[in-house]
């Protein structure tokens, strides 16, 4: 049974009065502890000669955990909660996104400048001008994310309202690491001809879609046409962002084992979204060698239910996860937990690289496999080697955007993962630290810089 | 000719190098004021013993008249121009409106509450009772704002591109007016049926949609078709907003010249999507007799050429706007520059009430019937009684948002008109005070609550 750590997602404030004794608040962290809560913050509220209101931060690993904790604090004698609450429901109450206006509307002057009548000669200077809409609204800044809710996280298809949530944190991620004002657009349709239309149909606001959590095949179609038919940067985060980071993050590990991509074999486990766009980009890298698995196990020649995209990589070699591991150098999981086993990796090859990036819980937990593998990378914070695509969309959109791409290329993933794997120096480069971390702030300038550049190499920069 | 005064539209910053000598700045002013210039702020930027660089703000009334001024000034002997720029363009560089997040995003903690993994627990609590989604992201406080560029101001058929700029400013004025985030959707569709599929698709994130700048009678089907297939307020403002802001003002005027709404005969001219709202809600609270008046003159059962809409108010007059107004107590215009006369004025009822509405050119030009018309209101900031859709529209939605109001009705419309006029007190009411600055704080609030109340009344508002 897989043991999830305590983190912020199950996190709670306590907020409790107690006596000022000597002792009286370890007796409360005590309590905490001996049911495995992991102390944050305690903030002191208010105290008089009797008593203290204090507010004790803490994180759990499951709703169940939290519970443990409540009881446990209320089971010290003489200590009274005041209030519980849960930390991430709280920050989530009212929604997590504002849309503010960049100007002060303060007089008749601001008004007649901004609206009426002074907006007419701006409205008129793009009709008459198209290319104006860059310079003269937030089209330049603003991108679009769009889900239609079919592949929410790991959760599956919770719908547009469901996904809500994901898309304001991704807004808030690309404002915090890229100064971009994005917003999410939740489709209730989860049909691929509506999903494009309505795409293009609201494209005119926007200098970039992101498109995210579209469930696969689905997904596929969309990108492609939408690529086709728009004239501005379109990109599934699900696909090439984990794609650029998963191949930063190789480029570097390849590195400390001495192999090289050409060289490797890597077998890619879970044939969505997100493990059909690594196997197309280290294939563009230069990879010769990819194998990949579905739930069914290796995508074969001889297997007669793999969708188009699936059969582009099938391979002669037929039989499960197990057998294609036997001698491999690379795994790549972009699947379900616990699919990995010790065994499996000690099959690999001399000095096995294992990125096990199921989210939350990875394909197999780091500790078991410490000493087998040379290299390991999951999707968490809580391990080394966080493969978080924070670090790849970001960057990438800074760059389109900000010579106003028309479209986004192949060309321009491989420089934004060549560009990250670059910030990790020689001196720096280790088995614990092969990608950066999500907060170097390097990470997002260097990624639009090399995006912006192949742009203009690539002839697709407007500016 | 009808002549345009000095407005912020037309506004130039200029920079200039002047000799420190008494009398120079007088020259200055003096050579903007003779070509018609209205100086604002003149700020000292720079000053040294011999010279001083200030920078000196000028409305003006046209592009021409801008141009005049910078001659003049450079004729000034002495005077140096260093910069000169337009301020409405200045101010809409890099568009207006920035997506922001609500909360910080600094630490792992923060992004593992915000977004992944803590974000999935949001999600889900969302995906088992939709009726989260309110209290747990920003759809609780969201509009879209909804054009498709065909009807933008007075300026016609501009499409997406070319309307981004006001939907902008709208958005700035439900942020500023009324606390709500807005955000801008220019559809690249002018067909009826595409846009009803493309709001409906992208509703799930949105409280409340406002429509803008629709060219009737597209308009109607539009908003008749989402107001029945979605479960949010849909708005026209062109429409309600304006008929709100009239109904409101026309109260009060009516007050004024002791008359009812009842018995008034009302001449409407302008028969699109304002006039069309105006003759709906004037008639719902409590107007018998009105004509309205199309480029073809008086809306008559004898035409063959009138729609759905105009159909509906037909009546058995025929004949002209000139016609139609004889005798007539009050005119309502939503139409075109110039086209009442004094003489018209002249042959109306008693203590006529007119209503110049027409942006940015009124109808007529107020001073010439200052002593014939009882009560005169344009939609313009510089005349007394500015008829003005921001008196209602934040209002509105901000009720409608506070109570979950499943839709908008014909009362709430009658509710925020009787607001909005009570807010003229008796000992305020004048000829020159028939509603209340756009300025006025307490607007939306009134609106709000009255939008708000109704909404419980007629059984609308989810919470």
């Amino acid at each position: 049974m897989v043991q999830l750590t305590p983190n912020p997602s199950y996190s709670l404030a306590i907020r409790i009065e107690l006596p000022n004794r000597a002792g009286m608040l370890a007796s409360v962290t005590q309590a905490i502890a001996s049911v495995g809560g992991n102390l944050g913050q305690i903030d002191l509220i208010e105290q008089s000669r009797h008593v203290s209101i204090r507010e004790i931060t803490v994180d759990a690993a499951s709703l169940e955990q939290d519970e443990e904790i409540i009881q446990a604090v209320k089971a010290v004698p003489d200590v009274k909660i005041i209030e519980i609450y849960d930390r991430t429901f709280n920050l989530h109450r009212g929604g997590k996104l504002s849309v503010n206006s960049k100007i002060p509307l303060k007089s008749q002057s601001d008004l007649a400048m901004a609206y009426t009548p002074g907006v007419g000669r701006i409205c008129t200077a793009i009709a008459q001008d198209p290319e104006k809409v860059y310079s003269l609204t937030i089209k330049q800044n603003t991108v679009a994310i769009v889900t239609d809710g079919s592949a929410v996280l790991g959760l599956g298809n919770l719908g547009p309202a469901g996904a809500l949530p994901v898309m304001e944190g991704k807004a808030m991620l690309f404002k915090e690491f890229a100064g971009i004002d994005a917003f999410p657009i939740c489709l209730s349709t989860q049909d691929t001809e509506e999903i494009i239309k309505t795409v293009k149909n609201i494209a005119p606001v926007f200098g970039g879609i992101n498109l995210e959590d579209i469930a696969a095949p689905r997904c596929f179609e969309i990108e492609r046409r939408l690529r086709q038919e728009l004239d501005i940067p379109v990109f599934h985060d699900d696909q090439h962002g984990t794609a650029i980071v998963s191949l930063a993050a190789l480029i570097n590990a390849l590195k400390l084992v001495k192999k090289s991509l050409s060289e490797v074999r890597i077998v890619i486990n879970g044939a969505g979204a997100a493990g059909i766009a690594i196997a197309r980009l280290l294939k563009k890298a230069g990879a010769e060698n990819i194998w990949m698995c579905d739930s069914k196990g290796i995508l074969s020649h001889s297997r007669t239910d793999l969708n188009e995209e699936k059969r582009e990589f099938a391979v002669k070699a037929q039989g499960s996860l197990a057998g294609a591991l036997q001698g491999a150098d690379v795994f790549l999981g972009v699947s379900v937990p616990g699919v990995l086993t010790p065994e499996m990796v000690k099959s690999m090859a001399k000095d096995p690289i294992v990125f096990a990036m199921a989210n939350p819980i990875p394909e197999i937990q780091p500790e078991y496999i410490v000493s087998d593998a040379a290299v390991i990378a999951t999707g968490r914070s809580d391990y080394p080697n966080q493969i978080n695509n924070v670090l790849a969309f970001p960057g990438v959109f800074r760059g389109a955007l900000d010579c106003r791409a028309t479209t986004i290329t192949t060309t321009m993933y491989l420089e934004a993962a060549y560009a990250i794997a670059s910030l990790v120096s020689p001196s720096d480069l280790s088995a614990e630290q092969v990608i950066p971390s999500v907060f170097d702030k390097r990470v997002a300038i260097a990624v639009a810089s090399a995006v912006q550049q192949a742009a203009r190499l690539e002839g697709v920069a407007r500016c």
